[in-house]
């Protein structure tokens, strides 16, 4: 539970490299997420190419300029014929996430939102989807603590309008 | 990272409570989940009402199943006017799931296909999208090994179609 409550999108990375096993690593672990019908419609590009880099924290400025400092970074390809492949790669991506943080990484994910640039880019050829890039480093920086909504703004009970009463301390 | 890998959809529960306390720690942990722009698109139902699991667990079936003997449910609901609804509702419901198991308890996630009749049982105004429901409960079953694509098929390095030449073993 600690894990998931370290997780937070690091943007700075130290310029030290994430050796290729540690990224093997990650994919190994993240294969293990859950898929609509355990139909696993995904793929990784494992990316460490610096010049691949480059080019990919350029081609969505500013929400990929990440990419520009991280040392590595891992694609998710989805199967856009797969009916819950957005949902499917999005756990699949924060299992990514958790499992980079649990070997001390840092990471941030990247929305794609259909740049062509990125597609090509990484060769991905057509009926692939690029599903998000999560960029990966040693961390370089320490967030602030999150702006986060009320649990009393968010819960409700049995059925929706019947709110939680009052905060509640954990 | 143990976490990751003992999370598996369990279907079949123990019929022993589970306290609201605990499902309100789990939301509560869920709600650091990460989502577009941190403008956490979500609420949470948390359902502990036996007829209202009942009914939901006949209005999917087979999928909806698990919640006929489930204890309790976490629905997740999603502003469908936030553009990346799907994968934040989709990193919320990872959250509630690995802090379920985290906690001892066994979940699965039900698909509600944009069934109406969820949507009535729930209550849930226009303008809220029912993204999935997360059935929860003391574990009664302990599944077979997951049948897993190979690394090999999976992975790609730097582009596409550059692919792990062979087997790992970690």
């Amino acid at each position: 539970m600690e894990l998931l409550l370290r997780r937070r999108s690091i943007r700075r990375f130290l310029d030290r490299e994430v050796p290729l096993e540690v990224l093997i690593k990650i994919v190994n672990v993240a294969r293990h997420a859950p898929s609509g019908k355990n139909r696993q419609p995904w793929e990784f590009i494992i990316i460490t190419d610096e010049d691949i880099l480059k080019r990919l924290g350029n081609a969505r400025r500013p929400s990929s300029e990440p990419l520009l400092n991280a040392k590595a970074a891992i694609a998710i390809v989805t199967d856009p014929n797969t009916p819950t492949h957005i949902e499917d790669g999005a756990c699949v991506a924060i299992y990514v996430w958790l499992a980079a943080v649990s070997m001390g990484l840092g990471a941030v994910w990247i929305n794609p939102g259909g740049v062509k640039e990125m597609y090509e880019i990484l060769g991905l050829p057509e009926g692939r989807h690029l599903h998000s890039i999560i960029a990966i480093g040693w961390p370089a920086e320490k967030p602030k603590p999150k702006r986060l909504k009320r649990l009393s703004e968010l819960v409700h009970i049995n059925t929706y309008g019947n709110k939680l009463k009052e905060e509640v301390s954990l």
